[in-house]
């Protein structure tokens, strides 16, 4: 077994993805003048020109993209396909699906257009971040890489004094070999990367962090984390006066300023330049107003005492994780972000959006439902080797819409917007 | 108009709902006996006799509770339903629904037993709500308070220099009249309730905080405190170098400690009082080692720099949020809370769950869609008057979940819980 | 007795010393020529031109500036003195104290040049607050105005449930009537503007917010809080299961988001216009560039989880309030602010500094000690009628402190200036 | 040179000085009668019998421990002393010094009785933390461990676009060799221990964490990520488009979640098992009562979106920290920490303090100036050697004080006081 060691502590978590960095290169820069119009031919904006729902599906039945069960064609009818997503099955709750995109990627993972489902009852959400999508398009593509992955259990000790938690934690780190096998035998896709310890006074929370394939990986954590506690808790000496399998530091299901600073799930980030003609064209304000906007908001979010500095980065991510089965409760953490606006020397719009808590998966909860297929696959985001993939594709997502909201604000067309498409 | 100034600050902010304190006391008091066996006569558990969708449906026909949409009897056609809601329509996400409850609520809007939809995708969550619900039922109940409202928007204004500033909201506390009449001009529902204002340098944040009946309320709230601002604008004779409608410290789809010690939307507040032998019985695990775990756990959560004291109140909140056709977004905010639980002389479980920033409404946003309506009448919360209603069996079902998962994590159930019913 | 609630809840708050507004006009305007020229004749800067004690000494002589004590002249003799102030009485710390300014000022209520002593062993630390108030002379000076004022006592109640915690914020509510006339009686300075609730399941922290004239005034809380609550527990008809003078919600000696947003102690705004060319001159920057780098930071303060967005407003603050004889302790909140800095449309660079809980005062605590009041005095800050004028020069230090780190951060003058200057 | 790599994450830092377990085990156990004995033989406690100053200095004196320059014997004359430590010399600042103690220690570094000098002007402090190191005395001892050391900077590159961001982190990983190299060369007792990015779109922070020997070591790091930071500059082929030394991420003057969750500076723990009987009578509370009122405190810090969870820390550090040399500004970051009290199962009180984030040095700064240098050999901890033994007794003097106020306000003892002892 490869003891993940080589490292200067962190150093190396946030180039996990990095490692080809010719494969960077080629994916993060620019495109060529033939590349651009090769897409630019194929595509056009979706609000323009889809009018009504059936336009719609036959462009992407163009795109080869195809649907039976989101447009009621194919009717849900067994309970038993949710067989491990719930218990006392009543019936289907039903949320409107709208379309936004295409939403133009220049990824490590994710690379190309994307039409975007998103799944919302909230009137104007979908135009707005369509219409983020259109300016990313003239702008020829956000930029995303996702920097690096973990998941967290951090089980809880506490022993009869400091001196003890000092033998248990020189124990533990004399033993972190064996904790890799018992994590090897317990899950195919689960690996364990780092283990930290936080004493306070004669307790101390060990945090295990795992990357965990291409699952969100909630459970195979625990499972995995449970299965090394067991182990501790049978071979060390003495026994812990408590021990919990979760300390609730781990900052499952919450918005924390730890999961912020470090990452749970996937870092992503991304940027794009948005020339200054279609910032004013598409986004009718203009970059020195935005990034102005952006500045002042700034401040403000870190008066109310938020954790992360953005937008309304949850409206987004929130509708595209109704859409794909993702564990929607996990907003929570997965909305936190940095969204950051510059004018550059060139007088365009410098756009970047960081996401440093996005839990995400593509296999496993409630990714195989059929409507949350549907979706996933329109993504070509279904099943193994996609997470990370997906993951660029949400932060690309909340960046558009991030985009959008920043440009109405800046220019006093928000409220006349929700005036015209909201309830 | 009665300008509403009769106060010493805030005091009478968090007892708006305690008006009537008789009406308090009769509520809140513990049930009598006949009371009690009344309502144990009538109803069980759900999950110990109710197998299959079919004996579900019918148990709830019997309580005079009928779908036709949720259960796919009547298919949703047309996408003209969801104008408003929806832009670039193609299809319909479904989600599964499960039922937890009967939920027995001594609220003071909310009383009696509820059968609660919960959307989710993620296996254990329903039978862990479920579980917390029947400790509830076998205790009495829980009980539910109102307690505060409000929903924010924060302009920005910035002017010359400090001295301008200094002006500007002196003029600003001179015309709060008409401002109050320009609101009752712009929508029948929105009171504005308060005014506050944050000067940074030249620049101020305004916030006008309103309460909105039974919606959500947000964009009422933006319109109104447009048509304030366009009034301040036009009035005020010295023109702002930059304005915005919304400075983003209003806490809109973010976790922020503003919010947290404040209000948004509603405060709710929630207790119960579960037996000893109930938390033996039913939770597996007894009244000390859940509060001892709740100990341990707030100091974690405290070093995880979370906003909140709480365990998983997310996963519950977002599963009905999705059913009852909520702005699911706003699960950033409306899931922070304080969990408390501590042993009572007599030996029992004191648990309280606090939620001060709950954004919930039962009328506009998509609480209007087939099967969300058909979710929220099942909690007769559909439509007006309902809506602090509605936010007291929110924190109720808060309350279940965190009991159950407390338990499940003070005797190390919690993995055994999702190897046997997650994905 | 005039009860305080002529108020849509706070926004008179941040205009209590805004009352008289020709009065502001006056004092936050430009200067005119002759007032400009009329200070610059009379002053110069320190560091040009004082070389040795005894020349600084002598050139503040000029000023009607003497000491006896803080030079050594007069040895402080018994420990007498300090009766009130200190316990086990064993000698002396002695601290140098160092002198920046002349500060130029043009605040509401601190106006002039002010020679500005500062406590400290950090090498560099006065060098930069210098430049800084050297850049701030040759810009005719800094605006402050102290916005707002309130110093808390939280005290905590439990009862039996829910209900009667309803039922007592009731009572309170009715009864603040008496609650002002208690503080009358228990304190000549003390002055009850606000009671807020803070209601969680059966207990409630009642948060008493008070001015305190000159005093810092954490004493004259307690003791004005414990007469009302003394009076709650022998009038409320229900007895509490549990109570609490201070339940640590009301920020005392603490960094916390409540206090950063709303108040605590004095709330002080502070700004300044930099030509371009004195960013030049004397801080040896440009303003491009310390905007550039004031908004990296932020967003970098901002991903560490601080309360505030500032850069080393502790330092000059903690060397003033050693020096003054504050309480230091409360460094860790008063520390707490926000610093921006942009470029005007004229190419200057525009600065404001906004600490929201400066606990701070001019008569009681160590007010009144031999150095402390030399200090206090060479200010024309001892005693009453002079907080308000002391935290504007705080505010302005502080500022002073925050353009001279900026520029050097800016420009990588950083590191020279600590091997030069540093131990 | 060693590569400090031999490690799974973080999981060694926390044990960095735990390396000789028998040594941590013979340090933290407890004592023996005879060693008990022993040490109560030989002191007593101060308030009870030292009245007057010249008694003190007497029962001083017979513990070896003499002055000159705090008790005014010698006159500090010339200003030549500090340089280094202070510009624009006009004299010294004269702060009352308390005695407290004796504070008995059983720390891995510190261990003995110590009399704690603390310098304040505020009233009832030193009788507080005095009454606290009693109860702590008649416990026979606190036990207190520096778990770890990390003091940090964290310069910021701009780059043009992610994809050289992800080149640069690929870069500067694979030069970590040689910034080692050069911290050996830029000072002899930085080391280099940690480096992390975070990444932000086009922006990376590089946060360089070392150990700083006994120098509280802001100074120093700053020396030697300058030094690195030049390096990449010359050597990184691709020239950032904006740097800086520091990006204001590290905490430094600051209360920060990052730091609070992490380390900076010094962190230390320390426990204390107070006997029921010693709490009856030393602390006039009992177990329970003061355990209760932890319990209601921790949930008010909590929802006053404070960093750290504790008393009022601030109140004894500052004292100890001006009497003793160090930079008092740092109190906003070292007076963070964690105060946790409980019932043991035999009745008594177990007590806890954590400071994450404990800036202190021994050597440089204000160490060596003629008061300061005497409070430190009072305490045995002037110079080489001393940095985590005097870390171990500022976090036992804080547990002290959070004994005495959690007692006085679990039982209404605080205005009493406050009354009786202050100004």
């Amino acid at each position: 077994m490869t003891k993940p060691d080589k490292r200067v502590g962190k150093v190396d978590r946030e180039i996990l993805n990095l490692k080809d960095i010719s494969e960077i290169e080629k994916r993060l820069k620019p495109l060529t003048e033939e590349e651009i119009s090769m897409r630019n031919g194929q595509s056009f904006t979706i609000d323009n020109s889809l009018v009504g729902v059936e336009k719609r599906l036959e462009y992407l039945g163009n795109k080869k993209i195809y649907f039976e069960y989101l447009n009621g064609k194919i009717r849900i009818e067994s309970s038993e396909t949710f067989k491990g997503n719930i218990e006392n099955f009543i019936g289907m709750a039903q949320i409107p699906v709208g379309l936004a995109g295409p939403l133009w990627i220049n990824g490590k993972n994710a690379n190309g257009e994307f039409y975007v489902p998103l799944a919302t009852t909230e009137g104007a959400l979908i135009a707005s971040y369509n219409r983020g999508m259109r300016a990313i398009k003239m702008s020829y593509g956000v930029s995303t890489l996702c920097l690096s992955e973990g998941v967290q259990r951090s089980p809880f000790f506490k022993f009869e004094n400091i001196g003890t938690v000092g033998l248990f934690i020189t124990w533990v780190y004399e033993h972190t070999e064996i904790f890799h096998e018992l994590v090897a035998k317990s899950s195919r896709f689960a690996k364990l990367i780092e283990i930290t310890t936080k004493v306070e006074g004669n307790s101390v929370i060990l945090t295990f962090e795992y990357t965990t394939g291409d699952a969100a990986g909630q459970n195979m954590v625990t499972i995995c984390t449970d299965r090394i506690c067991k182990y501790i808790l049978s071979h060390f000496s003495i026994k812990p006066v408590e021990w919990y399998i979760e300390s609730n530091y781990s900052g499952d299901k919450k918005a924390t300023a730890l999961s912020f600073s470090n990452v749970r799930g996937k870092k992503v980030t991304s940027e794009v330049v948005i020339p200054k003609t279609v910032v004013e064209r598409v986004l009718q304000s203009t970059p020195e107003k935005m990034a102005r906007y952006c500045r002042a908001s700034t401040l403000a979010v870190a008066q109310s005492g938020a954790i992360g500095i953005q937008g309304h980065i949850a409206n987004g991510l929130t509708a595209l994780f109704i859409a794909c089965g993702q564990d929607v409760a996990c907003i929570s953490e997965s909305s936190v972000g940095i969204t950051r606006m510059e004018v550059t020397e060139q007088g365009d719009l410098y756009t970047a959006v960081t996401l440093p808590s996005l839990i995400v998966g593509t296999v496993g909860g409630g990714t195989g439902l059929p409507t949350q297929r549907e979706c996933l696959e329109m993504l070509n985001c279904f099943g193994t080797g996609k997470a990370t993939k997906f993951a660029e594709i949400c932060c690309a997502v909340a960046l558009a819409g991030e985009l959008s909201i920043v440009a109405a604000m800046s220019v006093d067309h928000f409220t006349r917007a929700h005036k015209k498409l909201g309830r």
